[in-house]
């Protein structure tokens, strides 16, 4: 396996009676593979975050049903336990809704290379974005793991260090589960884009010092208007990112859009176990945060570069 | 020994032959004591950060240099390598400079015993900001552990819970080191005030949930215009703060204050060792931030609520 550099099969594929995926919770110490033979245990695998990331889980969730198929097991009750395994992404749901006529194989698979090429479209519209010597800081995973090959935000990465804008990654660690340093700091190795691992905290004292110029997040549920749901601690570099005029880009393929929903008002936040935290003092544990439009600088689809006003500019 | 409600000498004392102290590493697991037999044992459990905390490694290095006195040390050597411990806190100079001219034991008792008073004076008078119902969050560990007893912005809590006016903490875990959920948690609990461990990138998103009304910090440093140095993180929240119009109180000693220093620019930043953050990883791991002046609500020492202009309401 290609350290960090996966192909989109390394992450995630359908076999003969059972979903594969590379287990995320065991990076970067190990490379296990999780066989998942029912849509309860795809299912299982996405609450556990053993894959994570809203385009990733919806394309495991997608060759769940059609493995759900493939066994004759009920697809109403497949379709529920996977669309209940995360509240915040949207993507499930999509992901699921596409499968609905047509519960191939095939298809699932269609949808996962659709993602990775939205991913590389998204890399190429962002990448323009960037000017030369960019020091860019980013949160969480989106990565070629959280999207099922290549990346949002770090496809972003890639591409403008492919055109020699990129100077240097700052990796949120991005408590409590580390997806930054374990993960993204992982997959930065493996693509030689030097880097370097902060404490969350630290990300507004290197934007005062003048040591960050851009932030790329993905996004796990975008508003009609622009409010951009993303993993605890997005909201928190937005703000400071205004602050101290800096640009915030989410990069997110339109599957995350969700025009139901007008603004992040009306987006759910997954609450999980303290216990992730600290297991010994009480502990309160919200995993996503709501980034509001207007701190927000451009959100980057695979249709291109949307400036606010987004209920406008976000592609239907 | 009262599990996180301390006396003074459960923290530090001198005995016959060497400083002893709490060793604030293995806390919460394990209530250890170290024994330090000469001045350069204290320099290393201040480096170490078996005692930490701004005004506890003033009377840590008032004990170590009494100690070094008794045992007929270099007295030049013992101020040098106490002084050069830890760069970003001024109460450390600020002790030995008291301790210069009377290195008796007695006399760094006295500073010690000084030390717990001002937290007391500085806890009554910060409580009087906090209005009934108040919802407070706090960031590393600024109480009894940090100062040698009672604590300055936890004494600030426990005089605002003493008065009737205090409904809940959230605690900043404070990555790398943890002190929050390591050690502000245990002292609360044994405090018996409802507290909740949160990742520290979490804060931004609670204030924008209506669940913070105030802020409250210890600092390193602060210069003379009120910039204030302390924990990494402080600064992101003073951001998140002022964009909430959310007040951020520092609480702490008069010998924090460092008039010598006009601005924060002038205060240097300690960088510590990036495995403290990960191991496997590049990591960048700055230890403080400062928070300027402008976003500081007020500033409260012994000597009473401080407000803008610094440079003429700090005591001199």
């Amino acid at each position: 396996m290609g350290r960090g550099n996966l192909s989109p099969d390394e992450i995630v594929r359908l076999e003969a009676g059972a979903v594969v995926l590379l287990d995320q919770r065991r990076l970067p110490d190990e490379e296990v593979e999780l066989r998942c033979e029912s849509a309860a245990e795809v299912a299982d695998a996405i609450r556990t975050l053993a894959v994570r990331g809203a385009p990733a889980i919806g394309v495991a969730a997608a060759y769940g049903y059609a493995l759900a198929a493939a066994h004759g097991e009920d697809l109403g009750a497949a379709y529920r336990v996977l669309a209940d395994s995360r509240p915040t992404a949207v993507n499930l749901v999509w992901a699921l809704e596409q499968m609905r006529d047509d519960p191939s194989p095939e298809r699932a698979r269609a949808l996962h290379v659709a993602e990775v090429d939205r991913c590389k479209r998204m890399g190429a519209h962002a990448a323009a974005l960037f000017g030369p010597g960019t020091k860019a800081l980013t949160h969480c995973n989106a990565g070629g793991l959280a999207t099922g090959g290549y990346g949002s935000a770090v496809g972003a990465l890639r591409a403008a260090w492919e055109d020699g804008l990129l100077a240097h990654v700052w990796v949120d660690e991005t408590r409590p589960l580390l997806q930054g340093s374990r993960l993204t700091a992982w997959e930065l190795e493996a693509l030689g884009i030097p880097h370097a691992v902060i404490a969350d905290s630290a990300a507004a004292h290197l934007m005062s010092r003048g040591e960050i110029d851009c932030i790329v997040t993905g996004a796990d549920r975008i508003a009609a208007n622009g409010d951009s749901a993303n993993k605890i601690g997005t909201y928190g570099l937005a703000v400071a990112a205004a602050h101290h005029r800096i640009p915030l880009y989410v990069v997110a393929p339109t599957s995350t859009v969700d025009h139901a929903t007008a603004t992040g008002a009306g987006i759910p936040i997954e609450e999980r176990d303290g216990a992730e935290i600290t297991a010994r003092f009480p502990a309160r544990n919200p995993a996503f945060d709501v980034t509001p439009a207007a701190l927000i600088a451009a959100i980057v689809t695979e249709e291109g570069v949307h400036r606010a006003p987004y209920e406008a500019s976000l592609p239907r």
